[in-house]
């Protein structure tokens, strides 16, 4: 669809969480059409994971984003989807790959929301297909629990923050979920979810570099809980570090189920999201460097350290290895 | 109301969709409450049909929107509505008349949707306007027949094709059916689909020629079929003919009812929209002549320029018939 | 236009938010039309204060509301224009009167946003009535002045907050300004902030008493600072004071032109918000009382049931009146 002045920052760059929203919907439609395509219960494929995505390219208001997906593994409860995202200038015709995003997805009984049903099974056209993505099957299960884990921190507000401590960027919003946002079982879409989550990170990295900001790219999200329509999310956000060129920031959201008084506040969803600043020119620009103040605040910025080295180690194997080839 | 930015494109015209909309909205309301207006079942009408529509003159960011409504015509069980649209620039106080477009409802009942009820018949000033009105029933009626029969036809993508080819400007959009696309009834609103075709015929015009372009009028459109809430529908167009300054888009709209397994995809609406393309200065520029390669789009070219020399034709008789009185 | 279920609560009432919104884009256009009529320099009517406005009766999802803008009163810069809503179910063809708003706009200059502009007078069709005209004309005005002194107050987070305290149900957002929520001038339209105060009220009473509330009414809000395109605004709510069937909400929204350095966060609105709980069968609950703690909200809590009792008396003074005659 056409990318709108709604989609996009004050300088025409589309908000990466307007483009997570169309991958999840592409993923969320052929995993449900998948699953649903063999006689038996009715169902919808609820999202479960995000695989880490990195946004290679920004797209712009006026142009044209393609969304191609296909299911690339089958599990006996889960189907992984592949996403592409193609920008394209209908004026000049240029074509650019914007994202590849694999997603998990899980199927739904229509009747009963708390069953999940069994995937029918693809064809793979080669062996090894299969067995690669039973590795990934295994991997994402792994890392699903391990996230689990570090789920109970909170975000506390800060009086009088000082310029570039995470007090000072922090921030949170709350959103009440509307029919709009939901599926047919009445649950939100992860897209919504990832939506907003990438609009407060947004506003932390804006808050703190004070420039125009894109998505660079998006750690693994885990979707450990359902939220319900009508119940109030709250998204808040805050850096944990910065290297020269970019910022990461860690995004809670919490689900609080107002009207159905059987159920406290919960934690439903965390991830990481990297952040560049641009110049006018659409340059990268050197990010101030965030100061940490509490134990804590030290600890997350080792830890956000380790995971940029580790990524920027894997991203030059990745390119040793094509060079070789 | 008042056009905002995202109801229009770049260049800062206002979608031909966003007016189909509108007045679609308009005739839904004043058709309903005539058929609720005496005792009996509720109901909620429904689209089944618009007129043949031209867009006059185009309608810019910061406008002002006055849609008015008029029944014209009532048969046993359908309602004829006429809206008109004018824009009005509240700065200069210009007022601009930018469509008038004819459009057919039905009564459904409100406990059983597949249930057409009665109309109220309405009071004509005038005998000629029963007549008049009964002609122009019997008319469309028979038109609804021919393009059912149309309907089989598919968009097959192309790879790598040569610009200006029938395949390098073909284009398709999918979309998850949401509840504030619905009436009470649950089915998607004529008008929310409407504006996606009107979406996804501007893409494919704008591939073709690379310009700003702009709705000039769309053919009627007769809705053979709901579509409910939850579906996916998929709008497909592709081009058809080209003359000099215009351009026709075929346009298909197929719904997958696919967490209902009981049905199959199915063709819900289909149409022709018209598009010019504008300089700068709001100016109409020639369009690269549309390149056909298989016998099929041959065969579609050369109706297409029948429908536009019918057209034109048409035009010409209307004009020559105001000069004379 | 009819009102779509993302207009409205769980339980199908439509948002107070959405209404106040609705009248103020009636009122916005009314007033520039207005203020163009006359040759001179063009410009954009903006909103500078509403009225207290009772809800009178809840509005549902399904249902037409009818918005109807008259200019009653012109002073040098600025003009009262009165906003009625009407809501119309169309299968039953009742209609009920939801709101009568006041609304306050001065014109602002096209070319140059500081200007205010001068407002063509309006003829009267009775002396008294320019005479009623100014005595609320000045009334307003010195109200205006009023509230611009007690600005200051901040919301301060609590950590672990007792049931029905204060620090439980306050709540706010953020939201960053798009294009959308803009008028001509790129400064956001009176209506969008209405409807964000609405939005975190509503989610501070009701999570305050856990059930189904709806918006009674609003006192005046003056809009004393403009918000620009780009801003990042944040909208906070805190209980000031329970009745037996109300609530009292006070609402701040501070603005922050992160992008624009030469500007620190600023108060731009703030007003009192009045909900009431209700039962599913659309009866009015008893409202937990609210726990005050402090100084502060113990003195908040005694100005609240000043403004009740105020507002109490005056009803009860309107309905003597009205029996009288």
């Amino acid at each position: 669809r056409i990318m709108r002045p709604d989609d996009a920052n004050v300088a025409g760059n589309v908000h990466g969480g307007t483009i997570l929203k169309m991958i999840e919907e592409a993923g969320a439609i052929i995993s449900t059409r998948h699953c649903n395509s063999q006689a038996g219960e009715p169902c919808v494929a609820a999202l479960a994971r995000v695989e880490r995505t990195d946004f290679l390219s920004p797209v712009c208001i006026g142009e044209v984003a393609n969304v191609s997906a296909e299911i690339t593994y089958t599990s006996r409860h889960s189907v992984e989807v592949q996403v592409n995202v193609m920008s394209e200038n209908i004026l000049t015709g240029a074509k650019k790959v914007t994202n590849k995003a694999t997603l998990w997805y899980v199927p739904l009984s229509l009747q009963n929301v708390n069953k999940v049903l069994e995937v029918p099974p693809i064809q793979y056209a080669r062996k090894e297909q299969e067995d690669e993505g039973k590795k990934r099957y295994e991997e994402q299960k792994l890392d699903r629990l391990e996230t689990k884990q570090r789920n109970g921190d909170m975000i506390f507000p800060v009086i009088n923050p000082e310029p570039h401590t995470v007090g000072y960027s922090q921030s949170s919003l709350i959103h009440l979920v509307g029919p709009s946002d939901c599926t047919l079982l009445g649950f939100v879409h992860g897209g919504v979810t990832m939506k907003l989550m990438d609009e407060v990170a947004g506003i932390v990295a804006a808050r703190h570099c004070k420039t125009n900001i894109v998505t660079a790219s998006v750690d693994a999200i885990n979707f450990h809980e359902k939220i319900k329509k009508g119940s109030v999310i709250t998204v808040s956000g805050r850096m944990t570090f910065t290297s020269n060129k970019s910022m990461e920031i860690e995004v809670f959201v919490d689900a609080d189920p107002f009207v159905d008084e059987s159920r406290e506040r919960y934690r439903a969803v965390s991830a990481f999201f990297t952040y560049v600043s641009l110049s006018k020119e659409g340059k990268p620009l050197p990010v101030p460097q965030l100061l940490t103040e509490t134990e804590d605040e030290k600890r997350r910025f080792e830890e956000g350290k380790g995971r940029y080295l580790q990524t920027k180690a894997k991203r030059q194997a990745q390119l040793q290895q094509a060079a070789r080839h």
